[in-house]
């Protein structure tokens, strides 16, 4: 929790990028699904993996794109449906980026994944990071399949004040836009890496934690080390017996109800919440 | 959590129903889409409150068929594709029930409303039930959407130790298959009562927690009340006004990450937990 009298963090996102001098981009139009840059929008839009190869992501919707635009992040093309092309907000949204295409409805509905395409999306850069960062509050992804799972936990992550999530090979890919969509911006404020090898683990130099229903001490029964890293595993099969094997320790998440199951990202949830809890307990850190 | 020494419950599932004498069911058969059979049990499958009609859930996968044979539910149909009628676990499986239909592989992928057709699902008796369970802990859904969400929240209730989950008018249908697969089981070990008016929850007879992200107070720093109705509000909205203002409490989860925002299924769960470590910490209730 913030402790009264907290002064601000000093690592918060920077504010948004002046608008360059000059007039606001012109729109660009499509016509055909033909068009190369459509057909590259389409398998950004689509292709899980897609922005390693194209060094670029997709942002689809109004939030995420001002999620984006807030963060200090210049989207390299908006594109914009001609409705939306007409209100002066979303106007000004995809005119901060550098280059705007306005595109006919059929044509923004053909790009989308989504059931309802959205007005406005952004091609933002992307780039692989350097590596880890040691020592910075961790979350550690074991080959997570579904992208609204990873989605949440990456808002989880970053709202109880963790920094970097890694995740492992095997793990759905963090900057798909099902991922993106579910994360709702949270990826703006960590440091993510992928396609890790549980060896990267040891540059941490954190305290590993796991859960496991059989674990004799709970979660709020014990002092939980901070920074730390929390493990999180595969929703059917949970941690890799290897990566369970490297946790400093293993934590059981109380549960009165029996023994139902909870979601991972419910479960992951729990856990930073209860890194968080007990640091705001100890005061301001 | 369970403290040492606490009595069982006495309100675990009851064991399996036993099965009826006598020779276990043959399967039927059917070849052909039209069948009426067929169209109903695709309807079932993917119209989300076709049960209210119908009188049955579909659920789909071995895993939900086992957990509602170990609630003692018996399936008025299951229905089995034929290479899975010839693994005897999985015949088994199909045996609990009333009576069995195998399919052929493309017949019961087009039945599927899934990306993979699962080998085995039950059509399972289904009624509204009577009403709200005054004074047992609840969960008070206010129109979530997301079937993703509502099932990972009934994994969490069940979890933490509510009873009852009582779903608003314009919430996603509780019983759809989509949300009967992401709470795995869950819906057997919960009173689920829908289509409620706000006005239902006067007879509960509890106290109503809220969160709020400007909430003066956070959860972890007051004493919860035992046993308690949590509401929880629509993905984009929140709750409805008039909701909010029929909350006897409203509360701020702590987030040191700043103002990232929390999905909602994570946000009820660190909510229950809290609820569920305060009473663990008060010692055997």
């Amino acid at each position: 929790m913030s402790p009264p009298g907290r002064a601000p963090r000093d690592d918060r996102p920077p504010a948004p990028a002046p608008l360059p001098a000059g007039a606001p981009p012109a729109p660009r139009e499509i016509r055909s699904r033909a068009n190369p840059t459509y057909q590259r929008l389409r398998r950004l839009a689509h292709e899980p993996a897609a922005y390693r190869r194209e060094g670029a992501v997709w942002l689809e919707g109004e939030h995420l794109c001002q999620e984006a635009v807030q963060r200090g992040r210049r989207a390299r093309l908006a594109v914009i449906d001609e409705a939306a092309w007409a209100q002066p907000a979303r106007r000004a949204l995809a005119q901060t980026a550098e280059a705007v295409l306005c595109l006919p409805a059929p044509l923004m509905a053909g790009l989308s994944a989504m059931d309802s395409a959205p007005p406005i999306a952004f091609e933002l850069p992307w780039s692989a990071p350097a590596g880890l960062r040691p020592g910075r509050p961790t979350v550690v992804l074991d080959r997570l399949q579904d992208a609204g799972n990873v989605g949440t936990l990456l808002r989880s992550a970053a709202a109880f004040g963790f920094e970097q999530v890694v995740a492992l090979g095997g793990t759905a890919a963090l900057w798909s836009p099902k991922v993106l969509r579910a994360g709702m911006g949270a990826h703006f404020a960590l440091h993510l890496v992928e396609q890790a090898g549980p060896e990267a683990l040891d540059g941490l130099g954190l305290p590993l934690l796991a859960t496991s229903s059989h674990a004799p001490e709970a979660i709020d029964a014990v002092p939980l080390p901070w920074p730390c890293a929390w493990l999180l595993g595969h929703e059917g099969q949970g941690l890799a017996p290897a990566l369970q094997a490297r946790a400093t320790r293993c934590l059981r998440i109380p549960q009165p109800g029996g023994l139902e199951s909870l979601n991972v990202a419910a479960a992951a949830s729990v856990c930073f919440y209860e890194s968080a809890r007990q640091r705001g307990r100890a005061g301001p850190g």
